[in-house]
């Protein structure tokens, strides 16, 4: 704290604090209550919302901006019905702060109960998506947490038009509008100072690329949840059913390519490599393969995969394929190059699947599935916050229970030792 | 990785996470095996490791080390009897590697599972207790994780011959020896390198003062856990029993006051202050009382509390003490100078228990019981890695729980998005 030479930054810090103590011990009715008008708000204030996004896309424009990410900063009336539906199933999805999640009783009559509470106060650095700015706050609304949002500087005018909306309706409900805020100061330095918040931010949340991740781990001192990298792995067993590999495969490169839960990577036994290789075609749906040498018999027009290739997670239409002679060697690769994401094998034998799950520690493990199933929405979580690569606190997607902890309640009458 | 200048280390690390990958697959009866010989074999070598006890007591008398380290350096036939039965009791703990947490089945037919399962490489950073050596050993091997130990350079004759020991045991049980290891080099420079073994170390738990804790914020890129202070807070309600919380405040504060869940400050309620602070008379069991004017008043021969004193935790036989108008001027005493460590009210007032509960945010909250119950092995863990004081992956007592992770396993029949 001491390290922090920036009093706005600093005192914006304790007021969110102080809002999350409010939260800390606010009812769900009340926080439902506002999630619900801030879907509202975002609904009846389309108008000033596009405003504030047009001075951004023109700033963007005027700074040269590529297209992929003008798109990205980009709003319209459809996106915006979407980031007000967003909070409002977020404002469905059952609660969870206050459910005990276990308890027992000790020889000495104690009661012993672990409760699930907010973490406090969440912090969120984030690039020019306007949308996560609402997402991001709701998901923390529902937990009872309070959030510090540092979203990019091209995104700055959206992100401060969805921010009034959010106090406005923080303060309709009973809530401190400090309870959500964005940071203004969105110099290199200040994004610095954010992560040294010690004592205010319980939890630091980065939604962005590896330069983000890297100052994160170089500079932060509040705790944090890295969600890195996914360098995802289909292995195709010898005893596959390869119809449904081939689906596989193909749903796991090609549905979204530039997603982390994108297959990266295949590895196919030596005695259906031929058959399958063969059948594959990805050359059909604009996939580039690039193989070891035995891929390169079997698939024409791949090109031969580097170490670098392996190792690299390329979210687009590329795939490194490898041949190996073993499910032992299958999962040997993955633990040199993978990056402990998310892993499948196609197999219908029960030892080999038992066999991959057991040897591959990943966040998650498929049997007979598309990695793109590893989302918060699509495990059932409603909604997602991010997938941690990390092992600590939270693994995989993370829903609302990754921005809560269990604390202990303990009861008795008089006990010492 | 690129960081670190220490081939010894970046190898022996290496040689570590070969070994976790071992283990990960391993079954709870060979690590059972494995920890059986080591407590076995600790009460074998009695003789062996306390002669590598004595060269570490002679230079540590030679350096004029303090009587009170000197004495926890110090091993003796008891203190080695009770490292054995330490790891005889992890043995006997029920397992947790593999258990299932929740599982569900989505609409498309997908079973999805949360398992737990090792971090993989713990490094444990400790002082100079030797008997750490063999208990974070046996936690860790108990819940599949392999460990690299970095204990001070005052106790290394004493750690090399447990940590022999516990390698022969591991060789015996079909484990690799490297799954648990000593860190030779114990100069200051290597501590920083082993807090950045990132893509190593799955989870650093520091066992030290805060000099180690700011330096693991400052250096650290591996994932880490804090076990931080407590500056443990008794509020005594207007509607306490006073002979209860008299039982309770000297309990808290006496029955062993150096350690982080003995009380440091006392808060008590107008209404019965004067009542309460003339029968408690902590003069009698040497407690030195550093209160408010008010207590100054009811309470001879205190002295004046400073706002230092009310920020500190003495982990002495001192405490301090403030008398306040109401439950809310308590709990937000305790919100301004706790450290979230772990905060007893004493009433027999529901309303007074429940308000106290929801407005006291810390790893442990109590009702008419003693602070010194937040303890692994008092909360019915068994056993205890340490405390947390961070809200994130664990908080308060540290059991098996805290060494693993929860992961994905999905499966299906070939489902694609």
């Amino acid at each position: 704290m001491d390290q922090i030479s920036n009093p706005a930054l600093l005192e914006q810090a304790e007021r969110a604090k102080r809002a999350s103590r409010v939260l800390f011990s606010s009812t769900a009715a009340v926080r439902n209550d506002a999630l619900g008008y801030i879907s509202e708000s975002i609904l009846n204030s389309k108008e000033s919302i596009l405003e504030a996004n047009v001075k951004d896309l023109e700033a963007a424009s005027a700074a040269k901006m590529p297209p992929t990410q003008m798109d990205r900063l980009r709003l319209d009336s459809k996106r915006i019905d979407s980031m007000a539906l967003g909070v409002r199933d977020v404002q469905k999805l059952p609660e969870i702060v206050g459910n005990v999640q276990d308890g027992w009783v000790r020889p000495n009559g104690l009661r012993v109960k672990r409760v699930r509470v907010p973490l406090g106060l969440v912090g969120i650095i984030y690039e020019n998506r306007p949308n996560v700015t609402s997402d991001a706050a709701a998901l923390c609304l529902k937990s009872a947490n309070a959030t510090m949002l540092r979203g990019s500087s091209s995104a700055y005018h959206s992100n401060l038009a969805i921010c009034d909306l959010i106090a406005d309706s923080l303060e309709k409900a009973g809530l401190p509008r400090d309870a959500v805020s964005l940071v203004k100061d969105t110099r290199r330095e200040s994004a610095i100072d954010f992560m040294r918040l010690e004592g205010f931010i319980d939890c630091l949340i980065p939604r962005g690329g590896k330069s983000l991740i890297r100052a994160i781990k170089e500079n932060a001192t509040v705790p944090y949840i890295v969600d890195g990298d996914g360098n995802c792995h289909i292995y195709v067993d010898q005893h596959a059913d390869l119809k449904m590999a081939s689906s596989i495969v193909v749903n796991a490169k090609c549905q979204r390519p530039g997603v982390c839960n994108a297959a990266e990577s295949l590895i196919v036994h030596t005695k259906v490599a031929e058959q399958f290789l063969s059948m594959l075609r990805l050359d059909l749906v604009g996939v580039e393969v690039r193989g070891d040498e035995r891929t390169l018999e079997y698939y024409p027009g791949s090109v031969l995969a580097t170490e670098e290739d392996y190792a690299t997670e390329f979210l687009d239409l590329i795939l490194s394929v490898k041949v190996v002679d073993s499910i032992e060697e299958a999962t040997a690769h993955i633990q040199r190059y993978g990056s402990g994401h998310s892993e499948a094998i196609v197999t219908s034998d029960i030892s080999s699947a038992n066999f991959f799950v057991a040897n591959v520690d990943s966040a998650a493990v498929l049997v007979n599935a598309s990695t793109r199933f590893v989302d918060g929405g699509e495990v059932g979580f409603g909604a997602e916050i991010g997938i941690s690569t990390q092992k600590l606190h939270a693994r995989g997607p993370m829903g609302l229970e990754a921005l809560t902890t269990l604390r202990f309640v303990i009861e008795g009458e008089g006990q010492v030792r």
